[in-house]
């Protein structure tokens, strides 16, 4: 078997990506962050789900993000926007964080050896305009990631695969579904309750998720606490 | 004054860098990186050369490459080459090192704000063989952060300066003692004393700074325990 670095958040996106990975045949080695982010609980999300995908390994790399400050998900000072996306980049990004997350993936895929695949599960369509989601950053970051390593040098070409890119959240719930995901095990809160751990069903995150749903025509299996 | 994150790696090389971005004027904000490096004493370098060039900040973020394996600069399971170069890449070549360091960098200069300046003093002449310290590498480099970022998005290119990439290890040491450089504060060795943080003298960084001073005609002011 392949072996292939699958970047997991423990959300609907990665869960799916994970599982659309596993049928296509590769021995998967999770990789999840633990980087300062408020919703800290999507790393219980990620475990249940490496589980449930039948991965071969999972590494929680401890990175700090916090400590950069500017974005809603890391820094207590600025509030997760709760009444729907305005226009342009919303203050959930963190800074260049996809960039450092498919950086790892490659020092990882480096020191695992004999590995040229890695799976994120970005989405250019319902993406909430972050910039390093979209198919122009993945793919020239696979040109420069080629350039930086060992396998690029040996001729043993890296593959970016992102097989979400180009769909939308109901048809990635439709596949998930398909391929037999529980998506009641994923979380995709920026905000969600510290006691329960309930999704607070207003921030970004959640209504595109509630919105996946219910474009699919499926229920949602999510606890909202509003 | 332009804002511009800094790599400072505590090396004969960084600390150049460092001296000829602050004579381009730029407000200096230097990271360096704690990543399990068997060389730790290097970040004291670090520090003293921060203050030696005067920067504006200096950021020590703390990131497990470790944990990943694979090279004898994080795993005392492989030891450091005393015996001159050999061929292909290097076992002191630290997966991915050097595109971890200068996606942390974008996030920096993207937290910060109004800074779209980022210098790593990479080298390829005396490289020792590392994939990611080649012109390509930083090029798609930089045409890759500029499509993740903010800045990139609005228009604001971000530009990774690489002053050294073109010149040899004794150009390097010239250009920095007409700046006014005092190396005697920088460290290179790999595989240092662990009581007195002496230079071993053989491992390749070693052999390639002292081959640096003798070929500039300058006193190497380094301590060599060998």
């Amino acid at each position: 078997m392949k072996k292939a670095i699958l970047l997991l958040s423990g959300g609907l996106d990665s869960a799916t990506c994970g599982l659309i990975a596993r049928d296509m045949g590769f021995e998967l080695h999770a990789l999840s962050f633990s980087y300062g982010q408020r919703h800290g609980c999507e790393l219980l999300a990620a475990q249940r789900v490496a589980a449930f995908i039948g991965v071969c390994g999972h590494r929680i790399a401890h990175i700090d993000l916090a400590a950069l400050g500017g974005s809603a998900l890391t820094s207590s000072d600025i509030d997760v926007p709760k009444d729907g996306a305005g226009t342009g980049i919303p203050v959930t990004y963190v800074p260049a964080r996809n960039l450092i997350f498919l950086s790892y993936a490659v020092a990882c895929a480096e020191a695992l050896g004999e590995c040229s695949d890695i799976f994120i599960g970005v989405n250019s369509v319902d993406y909430s305009g972050y910039p390093d989601c979209r198919p122009e950053f993945i793919s020239a970051f696979q040109k420069m990631a080629n350039l930086a390593t060992a396998a690029g040098v040996s001729g043993r070409e890296l593959t970016i695969h992102a097989p979400l890119m180009r769909l939308t959240k109901s048809e990635i719930i439709k596949t998930g579904v398909k391929a037999g995901m529980d998506y009641a095990i994923t979380h995709s809160c920026y905000d969600p309750d510290p006691q329960t751990g309930a999704a607070c069903g207003r921030c970004d995150s959640c209504r595109i998720r509630k919105k996946g749903f219910e474009d699919a025509g499926i229920t949602d299996p999510t606890l909202y606490s509003a």
